[in-house]
């Protein structure tokens, strides 16, 4: 046998999940100390392993013993520029596949723990998986100024804050290379993530989004709930409302006693050992 | 045990060498069938694992049996678009790396298998590669159109072809998101890339470079020693030139022999096994 031919570091995954991708570090032990520039190492698409995130998937005994009752495995979710992302629906999807395909958990539900609260995932033997998130909470109406214009919309939370913004000339026509600035109050510390609308002839809705920190991302889990949680709050429609994304369509189910459903598919493209130099190395670059 | 949580299917690492990013196919009795579209679902940086390109690692033995006395390994090389890459010395880099890290090889020289011939590579205890390319060979002349410009330059083989255009305007002006159009004669069936040169005031080069098909690159370890080559044709001083990429700083030496050195920092980031099932998905995708 030859050595492994790398310095043995963390175990982790490479995903994806209804339009983003993840770096899934397996932590079981809380052995990682991720810091926030191995985060945006990890994350950078060239220089790194490339993703929308860093997934660390630890025993919540350790994560957050409260919850320990409730969820065995806790997700810790980073996003690219190193901040803690309290909620990602994206990656309880792609968790739940790996816990699936690594015989930890059978087809069905699993709860996973997160920073805020344990949260019910169901996965089918195929990989589809269908999150609940909280429910949409609108809490109240804000701007973002982009290129010279203002845009109006509704401030809304699932664990994380989104400002959503109908507008009626097309997303795609939108230049966020440039950095929205938010022109309306704010809420609390927290960013605000932003998302365009336009609602589609055939009742679709097709989004744009923009993260702070990270710009402009090719879909966002929770911003795509945040769409149809916006649009439902307008017309009253409950049900299944269809989203394109840059990553493509989504599909976000709301019902009156306030769950929100996003179903996605999740699939492990490859597993292996990061070399324990180089993740090292991450930590010493300028942040 | 748990499962391995991947459906086994090939073994492979991501890593680094002078400026790019590769997905290393670990395959030494050459049992991966690479199609195009896999080549080009593995180098994607939002649905794949991203790469500047994919090497296969073979034993020559099996890759081209008449190469076989001169070098154990073999690198397949694959261009983003899926085309096969005749050479590319980030590549044999990054594949000294590896197999130095797995025990295969010692700190030193390793003669690697191409579709050019067998190449000699150093590489040191610590990864830092130097990379023997072939003589640079000036072909002629031809020009390139560009954002209503025509860009003169002389074409330059190391292998591949390359098109290297000396200009005084900083080439970060240059508007690379439209396609350049070769506008004088082009060389044989393949493909030249371009690259754009300025002479900066310490003796530096500052490049800019675009494959076709692939687009802008960060950085093309064959371009920049083309870079070099014309600089030296043009004042005739041999040595090492520093050439400043997308990618950073990258070193050049050229020797009256006809050797051409270039050196670069290998390293391994992860190491792992793709899911065969998501593998044999990218091959599904329309080409």
């Amino acid at each position: 046998m030859s050595p492994p031919a790398v310095d043995q570091g963390p175990r982790y995954a490479k995903g994806f999940c209804g339009g983003n991708d993840f770096v899934l570090l397996i932590d079981p032990d809380d052995d990682v100390r991720l810091t926030g520039n191995a985060v945006r190492g990890l994350c950078d698409r060239y220089r790194g392993l490339g993703g929308d995130g860093v997934l660390r998937l630890v025993r919540t005994e350790f994560a957050d013993p409260a919850l320990a009752g409730d969820a065995e495995w806790f997700m810790d979710c980073r996003n690219p520029d190193g901040t803690v992302a309290p909620m990602c629906g994206p990656g309880l999807g792609l968790i739940a596949r790996y816990l699936l395909d690594a015989g930890l958990i059978a087809p069905g539900e699993v709860w996973i723990g997160t920073s805020v609260g344990a949260k019910r995932t169901v996965i089918d033997d195929r990989g589809t998986t269908s999150i609940e998130l909280l429910p949409p909470e609108f809490l109240g109406s804000s701007s973002v100024r982009l290129g010279g214009r203002e845009y109006p919309g509704s401030v809304i939370s699932l664990g994380n804050l989104h400002l959503v913004c109908f507008v009626t000339t097309p997303v795609e026509a939108l230049d966020l290379s440039a950095e929205p600035v938010l022109a309306g109050p704010g809420f609390g510390d927290a960013d605000l993530d932003i998302t365009w609308v336009n609602v589609l002839a055939d009742g679709r809705l097709r989004t744009r989004v923009y993260e702070p920190g990270t710009g402009e991302m090719r879909s966002c889990g929770t911003a795509v709930c945040a769409a149809a949680a916006a649009r439902q709050r307008a017309e009253g429609a409950w049900g299944t409302t269809v989203v394109d994304t840059d990553a493509g369509p989504l599909s976000v189910t709301l019902r009156g006693h306030g769950k929100t459903v996003f179903t996605g598919a999740a699939s492990v493209a490859a597993l292996g050992t990061l070399d324990a130099t180089w993740i090292t190395s991450l930590d010493k670059e300028p942040s």
